[in-house]
């Protein structure tokens, strides 16, 4: 069951307390400029990944990772990793030739920043660099781990997950779109990517298949619900406070639940899909309550 | 030593065989169209990859595979993984934005053949498709391999190689490069991934260190050899044979050695390249054969 009157302003700061401590680690792992020609590449990495953000996936990695007595260090790798893939997909899908989006995060989208080349070269290395992270050695000592962060990060964030879904988001407007259609789109875009970033934390505690299984099922959940919250503030949200521009999914004639169910309809399943997360996460005791309130947070946020 | 009078009909019939069998390999690893609305992704996933090549890469790592018994099937799988990551930076060097390129291996190129958004993501899920290849436990038992794999490649790919090389590439216009700074970049561009593509061998053989990197040098010099031809046959080529188009590098501003160092001079240092890879190879008995005649191979070729 979900906690009665849960405490927003308390999962707020524990987010931004999160993404403060993985900002260390993200410019920790980033390489630095170093006088070399390429430094124009390791500059927009740096742009679009140390950019602010809300941080929720990596957020979902480290609080999985708690549960399971992962160290910090092991569970911050696989955040930034995590945060590195989701950078390189905002940097392509923000694309001229895709999404043609300016702003991101409040500021120039990296194209618009530096150009387009460097920004698809950009997106590319990011992608490259999170599994090369992911398979070091310092990301956890057990070989076996590592590779199954690699096999099942690799799998969500291709063209059965991410990448797919944005292929058909691409093509939507061509095609049209039912209930069923659109629920498969954002698992692919959004609800498998979220997770497979709270299983992380499981397969780095060597949990039991029902617990990673639990929390895959609890965050997709949560993914879901994030992104119908996502198309929502697309309708009716303040470009000053989404910090990017709203009314897009209209002009780009994008397929949404929001667009499928209506406003009102869309909001009672984004409530609906949050409650379920929550019930998945019964075997697990009150270490787990940040994560019962950012079932809550991710469908009332306004930004 | 290079062997005297090598014959370089049968280092291309090797090739040509090589290339038959990789292409059952990537026909069964690339996923099927299935009538859903991603297919177009798919197609230019599989459009990219089985169009005709050299096969070079996958080549040094099915016979430096050889020399250490490795299963043909654990071989293949990583020579896929790796013509996978050569199709992604072909596709995405391509693009308007970078290269401007409408012809590759005789064909349209990805962006021409589908459009540019397609090509941005069919690039995109080819590179996390072969982690995903790599990481997976058919590739090899033992997962210190698979993720030691997982880990050199990545690193031969990302900003510190191919993708760092072709944003230097891109800016090389607007600078002046000499001699050490057009060897770094060829290095980057093509020596190191030629390195690991034969090292990889030598990974899932579980070789000593020593044998890995003389693999590894052999092969960072027989890439750099090649990519000095490919240089060459820019400016001397013929379309017809090579398959793409000519005198880009000129028309582009691009720094190539050829440019540098004048035709002559430039293919004498190519020969020498390919000589000293030979010696590389003085551990291995005349199973490497085939290795030293590449060598003479990449040096002679027309296309």
């Amino acid at each position: 069951m979900a906690r009665v009157g849960i405490d927003l302003e308390a999962v707020e700061s524990q987010l931004v307390k999160s993404a403060e401590s993985l900002y260390e680690m993200l410019d920790k792992l980033l390489p630095e400029k170093e006088g070399v020609l390429e430094d124009r590449l390791i500059e927009a990495m740096r742009y679009s990944t140390l950019s602010r953000g809300k941080r929720i996936r990596p957020f979902l990695t480290i609080e999985a990772s708690k549960l399971f007595g992962v160290s910090m260090s092991s569970a911050q790798r696989v955040a930034a990793a995590i945060e590195f893939i989701h950078a390189f997909s905002l940097i392509h899908d923000d694309l001229p030739a895709l999404d043609n989006d300016e702003l991101r995060r409040g500021e120039p989208s990296c194209h618009k920043k530096f150009d387009e080349a460097t920004a698809v070269l950009a997106g590319d290395a990011l992608l490259a660099y999170a599994f090369e992270v992911l398979a070091d050695s310092q990301t956890h000592q057990d070989s076996g781990v590592r590779v199954e962060l690699v096999r099942n990060i690799a799998q969500v964030t291709g063209f059965r997950g991410m990448i797919g879904g944005q292929m058909i988001d691409m093509l939507a407007p061509h095609n049209t779109m039912g209930f069923p259609e659109i629920v498969r789109l954002q698992r692919m875009k959004t609800g498998e990517f979220f997770a497979v970033s709270c299983e992380a934390g499981a397969i780095l505690g060597k949990a039991p298949h029902s617990l990673r299984n639990a929390l895959r099922t609890y965050a997709r959940n949560i993914g879901i619900a994030f992104q119908i919250t996502d198309d929502l503030l697309d309708v009716e949200g303040n470009r000053d406070i989404t910090g990017k521009n709203v009314q897009k999914d209209k002009a780009q004639n994008k397929a949404t639940l929001v667009e499928c169910l209506g406003i009102e309809e869309a909001r009672e399943h984004a409530v609906r899909l949050a409650r379920q997360a929550v019930e998945y996460l019964a075997p697990f005791d009150s270490r787990a309550d940040v994560l019962r309130d950012l079932a809550e947070f991710v469908i009332i946020r306004q930004y």
